[in-house]
């Protein structure tokens, strides 16, 4: 135990959140309830949480005054293992003064992994690519086949440019890309770190190769990407998100890659979540579409669910979190 | 023009050689004899060739003593359009002293980009991810669900270390990888740009965390991934060909991936090529398959026509090509 801190009850919304987290709350004192259901069970969650004075949320189930009522009044904070909260009802946080942290920033590296794979593999056709191996349509000889998008000389386009954004960046500084730019409501001071440039919302549209949205969802962001944003996009841009399926308007993507308004598009987020099986995404051939897992990595999940325990010992403490949400 | 030359015939095995590489070879005074064949016919080249002072190969299908004794004896070289020259009978070339070329280097940043691709979608079970949307099994609660590698901290070993290798061992200078190794019979003098560091072939297996083969297809890399292989890597690695599908024995990296000897493979190669529809490796839910597609982009497309174009140039013009092959 690396400091005396008094008993206290944390709420665990999963039983898969990481031992080393589990490990590190119970080293500081706390007493550990833990859901068992999977997927988590609001019922299970209204039953054990009465009485804790704080829930670690490892899932992404409204988070709203219904939990916080169920808890009691000397609940003191929350830490959701998530770096999107689009699925808390923050003013309720707010008007009752409770603590709500999140883990943003240490999911960059596994997402801006996933966001090039996106990048390179919808530019490059593997989903077109494969459903012509599966077809024996495999044309070997055609000089023309599949050509795809190189990122080199490329102009990378952001819209966002956090945590995720300047991860990717990062890792693209050696491809001699032709430059970078980013559209955000205002100019970030480190952008000269990766030479990125501030752009308008249309200039991101028009000038981007390969377009990556890693921004939150809010009422400014929903449907951002929309027919009309499609249409001012190069016909040879590849479109990539790794944000949340709701900043796309996605009936109006579906439409701008079978009409060639834009060439192709990687998707880790989609609407709704689980994308049904019969959804019309699923027959583009120029989309390729993951089930959300842009963190699914140990080393990131790990790192993840310190950060929340993290966010918890502070607040019951007496500190700041270390990612406070609001 | 930029220099006189005097008229030659040049043979170009398939009709969609890009428009750059024949205009600069009839601006040096070529006849261009194109067949229109797709897939190319042998025989369409057989009754085309008689009388050609070269031949540009598009095409991947036997170039041997046949197609040279149908040319005659003023055929004076041929330059393929490709890095792999595996379907080339040199001694053939070497025994009537006929000049040959071929396109390595230029093809090193599409196949780079794609590698990469090819890493981060099997390490990151793109295809498995895929596939569980498409069986309504996404399972959207399990924080232990579709764990994947990250690059970040992670050994990247190289079989092969040419222009290909390098290329990707260059856009990973910023990941913050572990370290990067590679396996070739002699150290490169080149390996300080990476500080990559030479290993014995046992060594490549026993600590990369992902495994690229860029290599050529000899009768002495020919299967050099084979069961034995295989078990020597880590459970958790992922393992990537780019080069030729001959260097590994596929079954054993069938069974390989589904005994959990190896934790997922990327491959752009197969045997044999197209693969066919009813492969067992294409039920193998944490393997990465396309169609051979390293190449194609169109801007390397175009530098390989133009090098391939300037090979038969240099030759015809009495200078050595660019990038012999013998």
């Amino acid at each position: 135990m690396s400091r005396a801190t008094r008993a206290f009850k944390v709420l665990i919304s999963h039983p898969n959140v990481p031992a080393p987290a589990l490990e590190l709350l119970r080293s500081r004192g706390a007493e550990t309830i833990i859901c068992k259901s999977v997927p988590p069970s609001r019922d299970e969650i209204l039953q054990k949480v009465p009485g804790v004075d704080a829930i670690y949320w490892a899932h992404y189930q409204p988070l709203n005054a219904g939990i916080l009522d169920a808890a009691g009044s000397q609940l003191r904070c929350v830490s959701t293992m998530s770096s999107g909260i689009d699925f808390v009802d923050i003013p309720e946080f707010q008007k009752r003064g409770i603590a709500l942290g999140h883990t943003p920033g240490v999911v960059k590296n596994a997402v801006a992994d996933l966001a090039i794979g996106l990048m390179i593999a919808a530019g490059r056709h593997f989903h077109a690519g494969r459903t012509e191996i599966e077809r024996s349509q495999w044309k070997i000889e055609q000089i023309n086949w599949m050509m795809g998008q190189e990122i080199r000389d490329s102009v990378i386009g952001f819209f966002g440019f956090g945590g995720i954004s300047q991860a990717i960046a990062k890792r693209l500084q050696c491809w001699d890309v032709a430059k970078i730019i980013y559209h955000t409501r205002t100019r970030k001071e480190n952008d000269g770190d990766f030479k990125a440039e501030h752009v308008s919302f249309e200039e991101l549209l028009q000038e981007s190769d390969f377009l990556v949205v890693a921004a939150p969802l809010t009422n400014e962001t929903r449907e951002k990407f929309n027919g009309k944003a499609f249409e001012l996009m190069k016909r040879s841009s590849v479109f990539v998100n790794v944000a949340r399926g709701g900043l796309v308007n996605q009936s109006d993507l579906h439409d701008a890659l079978t009409t060639g308004t834009i060439s192709a598009a990687g998707l880790d987020v989609t609407t709704p979540e689980p994308l049904p099986a019969n959804s019309p995404l699923l027959k583009v051939p120029n989309c390729v579409i993951l089930p959300h897992m842009g963190t699914q990595t140990m080393k990131t999940t790990i790192e993840m669910s310190l950060l929340a325990a993290n966010n918890i010992l502070n607040a019951i403490e007496g500190k700041p979190m270390i990612r406070p949400a609001y």
